[in-house]
This record gives C-alpha cells, sequence and structure tokens, in this order.
C-alpha cells in the first residue's frame, strides 16, 4: 500500500552516556547519518539539557531526523521520517546504531499518509479486471515453463 | 507501564489545502499548540517548498512538535514527542484540528523509552506481594460500601 511519507521510531538502548550528552558530537552524528541516508539537508538545530540530556532535528527536504537522548538511561529515541524512494534510512541506522555504541534496539516502521485511491468507474473496473485476468495467465504461463 | 516519553502521531485529512500551503499560518498554529500543552518552546524552524508543502519543527524543553503537509492531499502528518507529566497534548490535538479544517483525523499513541524496572531481591518480592495484598484488601473494602 502506498503512503506520503515512511517513518522509522527507532529505540536505542544501552548505548554510551557520555556520547548521549555529547551535544556538538550528536549533531554531527545525526547530520552524517542524514547523508548517508541520501537526504538533503536544510536545517539542523539541537539543544543541551541541564544536568543532562539533548535534543535536535535535523530538517531535511524529504521530512526530518529528530533524536532525544537519556544519557542517565543509554537511551536515545530517533526518528527518520522521509518521503520519496530515493532515501536509504537503514544506512542511517546503522550508522547511528554504531556511533551511539547502542547494545539493543527497537525500530517500528510507519506509513504515513495512507491516502485513499480514487474510486473506479464500472469501466475502469473491468478493464482493471481483465488486466488481472491477463497477470493471471502471464503467472500460470511462467509456471509451467 | 511507564515510559520516559510520551509520542502522539497523528494524520490529519481532509485540510483546507490552502492553509496547509502558508508557512506562516502554520508556524503560528503549531507554535500557539505547543504553548496550549503547556510546552516551553526552545525553537521553531519552518520550510515552504515548491510547488507546495510544509515542512516544521517546534523544539520544547519537554522534546518537539512535528509538521509535514501535501497540500494537494489535503493531508498533513503531525507528531507530538513529549515527556514529563506535566503536558496536555490533547488540548494541542484539538487546536489544530481546528485550525487545519481537518474532515478526520487518527491519532496512534507509542510509549517511547520504555526502561525496564530493577530486578526484585526475595526481600523486596515478598514486601511487594505483602503490598499488592494490601491493596487487594483495600479495593475489597471500598467495594463493600
Amino acid at each position: 500500500m502506498d503512503a506520503l511519507g515512511h517513518h522509522l521510531l527507532i529505540e536505542l538502548y544501552g548505548c554510551d552516556a557520555e556520547i548521549l550528552n555529547d551535544c556538538e558530537r550528536i549533531e554531527k552524528v545525526m547530520n552524517a547519518a542524514a547523508l548517508l541516508a541520501n537526504a538533503h539537508i536544510l536545517e539542523s538545530a539541537f539543544h543541551q539539557f541541564n544536568p543532562h540530556g539533548i535534543s535536535g532535528v535535523v530538517i531535511i527536504a524529504e521530512s526530518h531526523f529528530s533524536i532525544h537522548t537519556w544519557p542517565e538511561h543509554g537511551y536515545a529515541a530517533v526518528d527518520i521520517f522521509t518521503c520519496g524512494d530515493d532515501l536509504r534510512p537503514d544506512l542511517a541506522y546503522n550508522y547511528m546504531i554504531n556511533h551511539f555504541k547502542a547494545k539493543s534496539s527497537v525500530i517500528v516502521e510507519m506509513k504515513r499518509g495512507v491516502i485513499p485511491l480514487p474510486v473506479l468507474t464500472a469501466e475502469q473496473f473491468l478493464t482493471t479486471q481483465g488486466l488481472i485476468e491477463k497477470s493471471r495467465e502471464a503467472v500460470v504461463c511462467r509456471k509451467g515453463r
């Protein structure tokens, strides 16, 4: 099913606490991860909290990367929201896991903006049915070889 | 179950296309929604795309609000990521629905950063069991009234 956006919600556990509290380093990792994913960076904004924790967002032409860290728990919540088919969020994910030294991770993959297809006319429906029949015949052919 | 972060993934359908392409207006709505939710705004960054569409993020002390719009589909993907118990994302959600004139919406609510509790010793376990028994007695009492 097609969707306008593709959203990875990533939980990184057992990360290096010192790295998760290093704002400059996290901003570099997140920007490098975005470039590695083939994204086009528009703006990057990161904040350090007291006594610990970082929040940051990289706005890309294809949506955004975000991170929130809890160094005291070795935990980071990362989101990679993209649109289009040219991006490689998997490369960004691997890069982040290595650079934050995460011991384990969980990913939830969400489709955002699943827009209903237009309702077909009777004629379009029959044509579609015809195409489906033809594709079935083709499958049978292929199986027979 | 306790979590460090609380994340609402909001799909807004059937919105006003003109509003979804008005960068200044969207930034105002998102900032007002963040304030209404009792969040503390740190930074706000919004971008207009050609020929249409807006991406924007409001970084708050309690995490972030983000939006990506597809005016041609009347669709907006909104995320409200918060931590702490003092925020009211529900108020922000209602405000956005009204201001974008969304005809329908879908929300997915995610817990981010569910950190395992420490393992109890045998003594702690028995104490906890005792507390559970006491709380059961209290419930029975309350029911009996």
